[in-house]
């Protein structure tokens, strides 16, 4: 188990081809992220995409749950034969892959006895000593597997799931954040910026992504802390900083 | 240089706190991908997602750029001080970072003499020797260092340049891809596709992914190949299953 400490960071692997080749258009990174800053006050720290191929994800879930206090994979546990998560997840922590009895129950419940057959059954394998994570929507559960937690690759399912994750998770310090967009850009802002930034940079991040906006090209700058007061002390500068310059602030 | 070889893989190295905090949704990943694949014959096989760290940046260009054929890198080419990838390359390969002569008078002209600030300098500094990716949009160019293309974030200006990567690029065999629409769900017939994919396994790779259309659920089944002829055959293979089946197939 994880100790208490306030900073809290994980990472997620996506696996899927269909990722990978862009047929499809991944959303659960932002969700993912969203959520663990917002709810408990963890960080995502990297994120890796990768193949279906057992080799690869075995090298990953063992680079990753080394680095990071959490890994949460997506994708690879439904019932086709593509769906190898579970397995390699297996074979990377050396457990055994079996059936798990409550997942088994679950499944055979949710199928009915005729109709539980071996694609069906197949989603109730997972690496011996799982906990289980209760999917509301499908049946299929997710599980946890040492410090990694396995979700199906479809948002809405996910979704669903994730509130399910949370009594499994130490919970971290909040990150949160204040945007501020101003009507200019990037390049006349920068030499301020950087100060600011450097004055800052122990307790807060500072970021200046490039927005179009009603017919006008703008900046918003996202300043990122533990800290609320730390928060409204750049608030100030960068607002000062504005009216120097005669930026106008888009206010939303 | 690269030879010519038939299979040339790439991956993409996405630089950026936004992407990794959730709040702004990645473009860029599935854009890269399809163009990748369509137009030049490189398969994407793995992606990560950093954040605006040095060291760590330095690590996976070093990692990656041992892996694959080529690494594209989004983001983090700005004029703020959060763009740091040009710096990072530099040092990751140990060349020196400083102003490239042809990058420096396109944005010296853009921008004008008098506006040129050191911000707008910045986009001018790259590693020693690198060739420039021209920017019909905002001018400030892309750059390539050895194997490693460097876009920028925002996907409007990365789609205006991609075409301009094309030269550089050995071009590969092009993966062409079946997708059969089906009216049943993935455990109907994990069974069977199993067995059809190992008797392919060589040549094709099956995926099966679940949809929901037209108030019902459904599963897409996605063939890729090098070669037409097996596609079709595959094809042929998955109809008269779902004929056996009585599943109804979807006409797009």
């Amino acid at each position: 188990m994880i100790k208490k400490i306030k900073k809290i960071n994980a990472s997620i692997l996506i696996i899927g081809n269909e990722i990978l080749s862009g047929r499809t258009q991944d959303k659960n990174i932002s969700f993912l992220a969203k959520w663990l800053n917002s709810k408990c006050g963890i960080s995502v720290k990297e994120v890796r995409i990768v193949p279906d191929e057992e080799q690869i994800i075995i090298n990953n879930i063992l680079t990753l749950s080394k680095k990071f206090n959490y890994v949460f994979t997506t994708g690879g546990i439904g019932p086709t034969h593509d769906d190898i998560t579970a397995k390699s997840i297996s074979k990377a922590f050396k457990l055994k892959y079996e059936f798990h009895n409550e997942a088994y129950r679950i499944l055979e419940k949710y199928y009915g006895k005729k109709n539980f057959n071996d694609g069906r059954k197949k989603m109730a394998k997972m690496p011996r000593g799982a906990k289980l994570i209760y999917n509301p929507s499908s049946a299929a559960p997710g599980f946890i597997t040492k410090n990694v937690l396995s979700l199906p690759g479809v948002p809405s399912i996910l979704n669903s799931m994730i509130e399910n994750c949370k009594k499994h998770l130490v919970k971290g310090l909040k990150v949160h954040s204040r945007t501020l967009n101003l009507f200019t850009v990037e390049s006349n802002i920068s030499k301020q910026l950087s100060i600011t930034q450097k004055k800052y940079k122990k307790n807060v991040d500072i970021g200046s992504y490039p927005f179009f906006r009603l017919g006008k090209i703008g900046v918003s700058l996202v300043s990122r802390s533990n800290s609320k007061i730390m928060l409204n002390k750049i608030e100030n500068e960068l607002k000062t900083m504005a009216k120097k310059k005669k930026i106008k602030i888009l206010k939303i």
